[in-house]
Order: structure tokens, then C-alpha cells, then sequence
């Protein structure tokens, strides 16, 4: 195909599909197409989840209906340059598509790390590409040792999930002294492990994989305690890299942090050609630092932002930097993240006061099926403004973390929080008298005196 | 007793135990007493859950752990007077209380409608007394036919608890076309109207109760169709009136919200007495106008305000209004509304444009126990701030109304709403892509181009 588009996506995640949607309700009159190389993609988010809780692997994949609402022209192929004198993206097949504006959402690839013996059958990096997910997922059913490296959110959630197979034992291995140790403080943490325990998971914090065992398929995987433990597969879950190379060769600048770099805006230095998601550099909120936050959500976010603003500064609020914002679930334990943690503040030499709270989720508190709620949130002392927040406990902190997000993003004060007006109800939220947010913002506010 | 305290509150609801605690931690070294008429009060916004959903009635009694452990003195009695010269309080039982900080925390009466044989045995009124209601839902308990008087949050929910009790024939009569048309718009107020329907409540909308009829105790009830349906007892969720009769007698303003007057701080026109809760007047937040709001949440806001700002105006936050923001629940269906509804918003004039989004709570959506969520967010057209949303679907949009109240209090724009960062997780919230706040912000965006 040699064609010429208005707008060119290169990417059919979640990035890829959003940007398209939101450039043609912005420029409705331009024509777009998207290029994906994986012709099975999948709902990145949901991977853990097609080894046990959907009914069928197959359920995860991720259409691309919302493309074909728009009329959008689908590509399939792989990128392999840019030349961006000509405007032109040529395929590895050697087609060349023209473009005006262009979009990289090309996404990141999994991160693996320098273990003797990673060559072997039997190690999974996350691909988001069901052809590959689906029969690496019937090999891991087939054994009964799984070993997953790395303890953040994929690694705990592949943990929690394989462990829910009849007969399977799981070892998580993470090398910091603490799971999910970027995005929440110990005491919540903890709150995971104990989960993952008490499903009878083996959580070995504080040690490396030194190597993988196996005759061409692995059999065991020794820890940097010298142990030598059983697996039949490992699942990587030790991060991702942003997917530059294509970017790279075509002269765009890369930032610190390793992502493509871009503005306020997800212009790349070329004017003509945007970058967002995984692939796009990534500034944090407060710090201003490179953070390699990939997310789904941020990822959606920028291409929001991107779609918009292809021809046009339209939407003039800016890309203000990744809030780090999170959710997870380990076991029927939801916990969210949203900003610093008190480690991370306390690192970038924040001065901060946190204030802390402990609710029950419906009132009176005798009610069925009602949970504890723990809430932290992290302040600024002098200026008062909320930094971070963390919370756990059952279904409603999914959106309890997203209202912290709110207030991180308008810099609220705890003396706004303090008095915030909220919906409470005895079966849905805590008690008025109780509402977490506002019972740790007063505890803090107590410290400020 | 005759005695004086530094802090006085009349009231030992929700809106006088937050003053309490929240003076306390303000003002340590004050002494602090609550007066309050009822022995055995109750969490109020629970009082439709003692019929069913609570194990036994008793669960629902709010106790007062919180005021003896910041040792405020607890006295049994009713407030008769206030001589502001003196600055004494006069209980029932003639004994005096002197205050240098008095806080009003009297609450509100149930509205009796002007009803042909009211005064009948077996129509209950709502008031918060353990003591009262648990004998009466005995009564109840005991009948066939409960007909239910006023169709907002109070009258749905006990119609829709009271319908639990096998055998029980539920008729709700609400005189406006739909049921909650102060916080909703028809489509939504639709929704719950189904649930209702779905569960054998008769729902008569457009309806009056002309008469209440029986031989001493209530036997029938005649409509305003002139149908006459049988009712062994009656429910009255018509509304409250502010108890303002001691500010009134003491020479306090009164606003034309009929409420007790007072200022951004909860002052009244007397710098020493303070009023929160149902019985202080309240603004919309938006218009600014008189706005019958009664709600535990809105109190404890108000309440944390005033125990802030007794002695001097610390938390420098006013009382920005009421955005009147509420959550309830109807078999199983979670409802929220905060701000302006499209009917309101129009009634008041505001040039508006709505934005409306479908989502699924849950993704992939094939994931078991998912729920469509409805949401509806209204903008200012030319100034693009939020004005209200409403929310309906699973138990997340406890929550979710709550991120939009935010929204509210922070004036945010829908082209903030609609590059939200926001955590999401295949178990707790909809797909990044879907994500119902932003995909309405999104919608109404469209429109506004």
C-alpha cells in the first residue's frame, strides 16, 4: 500500500486507538489510518487475568471496533523508518505511507534482565500479543511451579492469579526489601504480602534470581541466597523499556528517562510528529524528573492530549507531568496509589506531614460485607498541598484513589480536604463522621499546628 | 447542673459530635460539653437499613465513643432557652450552662404534610430516636400494606428495604412526575424506578395523598385519583424543616432559607454562636440562593468548619456552599448527584451543554459481575466548568460521585476532566479508553467546538 493520510498512527494499544478517536473529533474532516504490527492485541491491563478469573483467555482481546466507528484505515505491519523530509513511514514490507501529522504510539517492550540461562523455554516476558499469550499461558497451566519475577503491580497480580490454579505453587521473587515498593510505603505493602501468604504464595523479597536452571527448558531457578528452587516456567515482570528505536533512527531527540522526548503538548522536536504512551518520555508531577511510569491510563491521557492538539493548540491545559497513579488488586485487597509515597517525598527531600486514617466502608459499621479502609496522605507541611495518597481495602478504593488523583492534580490543601463536601451512603461509602480522605487530611492538619 | 464550659454544643447528632472533635483538636486546652435530648440516637442516613439489611436495629445506634474520648462532658436534656447577655443556656429541667463558644447543632423536624387524618396511629414520621423507631418497625413489621409518602432518597429507600420483608405489599406515592427530581434528571430518576417496579413496589408518581382513613389507627389510604388502596402503616419521607425555634426565641437571624443564618464561617449574627447542620441555613453553591439541603455529610463539613474557627478563623476555606451531593441505592443500583441537575441548571438559566457517557465498571467488560455505569455531566458553555453530574451502576459510583463533587468544588473545566489521570484496574474500574468521567467530558467537548 502506498498511501497518503492526513494523520498516521503508529501503534493499535490503547495509545494508538485513543489518539485516533480523538483526532477525528477534533479534525473531523482528516483522514487517519493506524498501523499495528500485532494483528491479536489484547486489553494490556487484563493479561494476569486470562489465566483464571475470564472464563476464557480469549475474552481479552482488544478490538478494533472504536477504529472502524471512526473509519479509520487499519494497517497491519511494522514500522520500519521515518523519513521525515519526505513525511513518509515505510513498512517492513516496503510500503511507504505518507503522512501529515504523525503519531508514534509504538508502546514499550519488556525489560530483561541479565540472568544466565533467560535463553530457555519456559521464561515469558509480557508480550501484549495474544498469539504469543495464549499458548504461553497453556504451558504454564501444564506445570506446577511457577516462578515470577519481579514483585511489582504485573508481578503481584500474575502471582495472585497463577496461584488460584488447583495444585499450582508460586514463588514471587522481588529484589527490593518490600512488593510494590515504588508506588506504596511499607506499612501498605505489607498488606499485599500478607495477602499473597496467606494464599500460601511464596513471597521472597530481598532476593534475586541468579540464574535459570534447565536442560534447553527450565527445571529450577537459583536465588542469590544460594537456594535452588523447582519451576517449570517464570513469568518476567521486572518492567518495561520504551520502544525508541524507530524514533531514534529517524533523528528525534530522547530524553533522560529513555523515553522519546516531547513538550507539553506530546510534540516530539519535530513539530509534525507526536509521541505518546509507553514510547513518549514522562515527567513527574512534582519533581519535574524523567519517571518511567507506564500506564494505560497516562498512556490514554497523552494521546488525549496528542489527538487534540495535532493541528491546533486547542485544549490548552498541558501534559502537567505523570501522576504515578495506580490501583491494584491483590486477592479481594484493592489498594491505589496516586503522587509520592512518603519514601519517595522523603527522598526528594520533600518537607511533608502525613496524615493517616482508618474507616470502615459502610455505616453503621455492622452492616455485611463491609471492609476496613486505609488512607495516607502525604502534604507539603509549609504550602500545605497534597503530595501523594495511598489507600486499601475493598471495591470503592478503585475510585477513592482516583479522587486523591483529582486533588494531586489541583494542588488541593489539606484544609480543603479537611472540609470537602462528599456523598456518603451506608451501603456504598464510610459513615460522614468518618470519610477517610477527610479523617486523614484532619489528622494532618492536627500535626500543622 | 449549673456550670460553664469554654465550648457548648446543643446537639448530639453527626453535626455536634464532628464540632466536638473537631474543637478539640483545635482548641485542646478548652473545655468542652454536649447537650443532647436524645438517650439513644441513631447513624442517621441507616435508619432505612433497621428494617432488613441490618442483622438487628440495634446496629443502627450511634453512640458516643468519639466524645468521651476526647473527655467532653455529656449532659442528658433539652435546650429551652439561650440568654446571649449571660451567655447561659437554659435546659427543660431549669438547670443553666454557661458558654463563651456556643454551637447549634439542633438538627431538623420531619414535614408533616397537611393531610386529612395524619394524626392517625400508624403514620410514622422519620425522627432519629432509637427509642421511637424500633418499636415502630415493629409496627410496621407486623402489617401487610406500607404506603410510603414523599418519593426522594428518604422514601425510596425505605420502600425499597421495607419490600424485603416477605409478604410485604410497598406502595410509594410521590406528587412530582418522577422520584428523586430534586437531585436527578428523568433518565436517571428512570432507573430507579425500574428497580422499584422490578420488585413489586407499586411506584405512583404524579400522586397525591388526600386522606389518610381509619377508625383511630390508619386502615386505608385515599389518592388523589381517587383510588383507595390499603395501608396498615404509613411512611413520611416528605422532608424536614430546620429546628430553629431557640435560635429564634434567642433573636438570631433567620435566612429565607427558613434555616438559621450564617456566615461563610457557620456564624450566626452573634460572633459567639455558632449553627451547622440541618438547622443552619445553606447556599447554593453555584447560584448562591437559599438551598434546602439536609444531609449528615453537608453537616460534618459545616461542623468541621465551625470547630475550626471557634476562637479565631484558622481554616480559611469558607463554606463554599452546598453542591448538594448525594448517593443512594436501590436494590443493588448506586445513584449519585452532585451540583446542578440539566432541569435545574436550565430552570436557573445557565446556558449549559451536557455530556453523557455509558461505561462498564470492569474490564475486559466480559469480566464476571460487571455493571454498566450511566453518566451525566453538565458544563457551563461558554466558561466550561463543571455544574453537576450524575451517576449511576455498581457499587463504584459510591465513589464516583465523589470524584465529580471534586470536580465541583475545584471548578474544573471538561477539558481538564477530559485529560484526566486516573488509576484504573480490571477489577475496579472501567477501562482507561472508557473511563466514563472522561468520555462525558469528552462528549460535552464535542459540542462545544
Amino acid at each position: 500500500m502506498n498511501k497518503t493520510f492526513d494523520i498516521l498512527i503508529i501503534g493499535g494499544g490503547p495509545a494508538g486507538l485513543v489518539s485516533a478517536v480523538t483526532a477525528n473529533r477534533y479534525y473531523p474532516d482528516k483522514t487517519i489510518a493506524v498501523v499495528r504490527s500485532i494483528e491479536n492485541g489484547c486489553v494490556p491491563c487484563g493479561i494476569p487475568y486470562m489465566f483464571s478469573s475470564l472464563n476464557h483467555p480469549e475474552e481479552n482481546k482488544m478490538g478494533i471496533a472504536p477504529l472502524e466507528k471512526i473509519g479509520a484505515v487499519v494497517i497491519s505491519g511494522e514500522a520500519r523508518s521515518i523519513n521525515r523530509q519526505k513525511k513518509q513511514v515505510t513498512l517492513k514490507d516496503n510500503s511507504e505511507i505518507g503522512y501529515d501529522k504523525l503519531i508514534l504510539a509504538v508502546g514499550s517492550v519488556p525489560y530483561i534482565p541479565p540472568i544466565a540461562g533467560m535463553d530457555k523455554k519456559g521464561v515469558y516476558p509480557v508480550h501484549k500479543d495474544m498469539d504469543y499469550l495464549i499458548p504461553a499461558i497453556d504451558n504454564v497451566k501444564k506445570g506446577k511451579h511457577v516462578v515470577v519475577i519481579g514483585g511489582g503491580f504485573i508481578g503481584v497480580e500474575f502471582a495472585d492469579e497463577i496461584s488460584q490454579i488447583s495444585g499450582m505453587k508460586v514463588t514471587l521473587v522481588e529484589m527490593l526489601d518490600h512488593l510494590l515498593a515504588n508506588s506504596f510505603d511499607p506499612e501498605f505493602s505489607k498488606l499485599a504480602e500478607e495477602k499473597l501468604n496467606s494464599k500460601k504464595i511464596r513471597v521472597a523479597t530481598g532476593t534475586r534470581v541468579e540464574e535459570i536452571i534447565g536442560n534447553g527448558t527450565v527445571e529450577k531457578v537459583r536465588l542469590s541466597s544460594g537456594e535452588v528452587i523447582p519451576a517449570d516456567s517464570i513469568i518476567l515482570g521486572v518492567g518495561a523499556v520504551p520502544n525508541t528505536s524507530l524514533a531514534v533512527s529517524a533523528g528525534l531527540d530522547i530524553g533522560k528517562g529513555k523515553g522519546i522526548w516531547v513538550d507539553e503538548y506530546m510534540r516530539t522536536v519535530d513539530p509534525d510528529i507526536f509521541a505518546v504512551g509507553d514510547c513518549a518520555g514522562k515527567r513527574d508531577f512534582y519533581t519535574r524528573k524523567d519517571a518511567p511510569v507506564m500506564l494505560a491510563s497516562t498512556a490514554t491521557a497523552e494521546a488525549r492530549i496528542a489527538g487534540a492538539n495535532l493541528y491546533k493548540l486547542k485544549v490548552v491545559r498541558e501534559n502537567k507531568g505523570t501522576i504515578a497513579i495506580y490501583s491494584t488488586y491483590v486477592d479481594g485487597l484493592v489498594m491505589g496509589s496516586a503522587g509520592l509515597t512518603e519514601t519517595t517525598a522523603q527522598k526528594e527531600n520533600f518537607e511533608i506531614i502525613i496524615g493517616a486514617a482508618e474507616a470502615i466502608d459502610k455505616h453503621p459499621a455492622t452492616l455485611p460485607r463491609a471492609h476496613k479502609i486505609h488512607m495516607k496522605l502525604i502534604f507539603s507541611k509549609k504550602s500545605g498541598i497534597i503530595l501523594g495518597g495511598q489507600v486499601a481495602g475493598g471495591m470503592c478504593c478503585g475510585e477513592l484513589i482516583n479522587i486523591i488523583g483529582m486533588a494531586i492534580q489541583q494542588r488541593v490543601s489539606y484544609t480543603e480536604l479537611e472540609t470537602l463536601q462528599m456523598a456518603t451512603h451506608p451501603f456504598v461509602t464510610a459513615a460522614p463522621t468518618m470519610y477517610p480522605i477527610v479523617k486523614a487530611a484532619f489528622d494532618a492538619s492536627g500535626k500543622m499546628c
